[in-house]
């Protein structure tokens, strides 16, 4: 199945696919007028619809049926707030392959030992768009510009919290001298989490003592030592085998 | 810590440490003579050395003691048998993510629905060799060269198999007619497992069959449709989790 994806898609009516999108219907995939396709709105919601106006810069398409979300979509939302490591590629692979296994949403962290490092989000929101529609997940992960780690303590690192679930909040740190939980025990099943991932030179000890203040608890990601961006997909596939049944 | 590699170290006398070795302590760290460093022979073991002779293309160290490993040396053994990607960075990063997560073997599998594409295993060795110094783990994974599938069952995909324990031998295939068990629900902690993991085309029914006669047990990697070095990964940080207590 091939998957197509427009904000603008809703269960009855029309919407144009922007230029990306119909370009590739209409010139890769040499679609015309009447063909059908499948098309996400990112939030969760499937259409089956048909091309009305095979146009390969706004391609019109009509929503004929809402199609029922397939059982993969995930009940429990998974926030990653990572420090961007020096290299962005490494970002942007940690982005495709988180959404593929499935997160909600990504925070770029500034942390106290981060390389700083400017990653344009608007080129991981690409990479999560077409890592969502490989994946045939219908909802499109949120991309979060980077935050100095206390600005967004105390701003809100409840935003994956979901209207009457408990979210569990988990910080990695590699503070051997302090005890640590497995995520795998930590995280129960059924909940909303969300996991901080420091940068190579780890959290400092004001951000750990801030975070556990905040209700944060220290996990930590198996026995090796991990890149940032390995431990942070390590949550990802964690989250998801403790979801999956 | 700065983990170098040798083949030759034992636990007395002296070894020469590899024109790359050598070259990154005594250019790149600007180690002189008397310098300590610490050496694995990528069998489990960890030597604390001294350098004689800071030759930056020929480095000469004198075991000094064996450290003892330290606990993050893996009880049980994961083999995972993968397709090869058509793009070959994807299996260059699949190799880096998994040696740092810890795997023992990866054999390349040549599948009826492979992209036939000829991957250099030195290449991947020397990737292997880099994030095992990097993760810090004192065993140097096996990467075996391509071989074709049904060769590989016949030949002995138990490769991975320890004296005495059992190997669970698993197929990650996407063929959803099929009963599967989540990977997670199959594996069994404290036992050796072979994991195989087919191309972007899947297994043939064929293929399938030839496992399931062999022993292999069908299970699924989460809900979501992986890529094939996504997939291969999902199975190892399984499997570290499931043998991280």
């Amino acid at each position: 199945m091939q998957l197509f994806y427009s904000k603008e898609i809703t269960e009855t009516g029309y919407a144009t696919l922007d230029t990306e999108e119909s370009r590739h219907a209409v010139r890769v995939l040499r679609m015309r007028e009447g063909d059908e396709l499948h098309v996400t709105d990112g939030c969760g919601h499937l259409y089956r619809c048909a091309i009305v106006a095979a146009d390969a810069s706004a391609c019109v398409v009509e929503t004929l049926l809402e199609v029922t979300p397939p059982a993969d979509t995930p009940r429990c939302r998974l926030h990653l707030a990572v420090a961007p490591t020096k290299n962005p590629s490494r970002m942007e692979w940690l982005v495709e392959k988180a959404v593929e296994v499935g997160i909600d949403e990504l925070t770029l962290l500034d942390c106290d030992h981060s390389e700083r490092s400017f990653l344009k989000t608007d080129r991981l929101e690409r990479i999560a768009l077409s890592a969502m529609k490989q994946s045939l997940h219908l909802s499109l992960p949120r991309i979060n510009p980077a935050i100095a780690l206390q600005e967004w303590m105390e701003s809100g690192e409840g935003r994956a919290e979901k209207a009457g679930a408990v979210t569990q909040k988990f910080i990695a740190h590699c503070e051997a001298g302090q005890p640590r939980t497995p995520l795998d025990e930590a995280l129960l099943p059924g909940h909303d989490a969300v996991v901080l991932i420091g940068p190579e030179g780890d959290f400092s000890e004001e951000e750990i003592q801030l975070a556990l203040r905040q209700g944060f608890q220290p996990v930590s990601l198996g026995p090796s030592r991990l890149r940032t961006e390995t431990a942070a997909l390590y949550a990802a596939v964690a989250f998801s085998v403790k979801n999956e049944e």
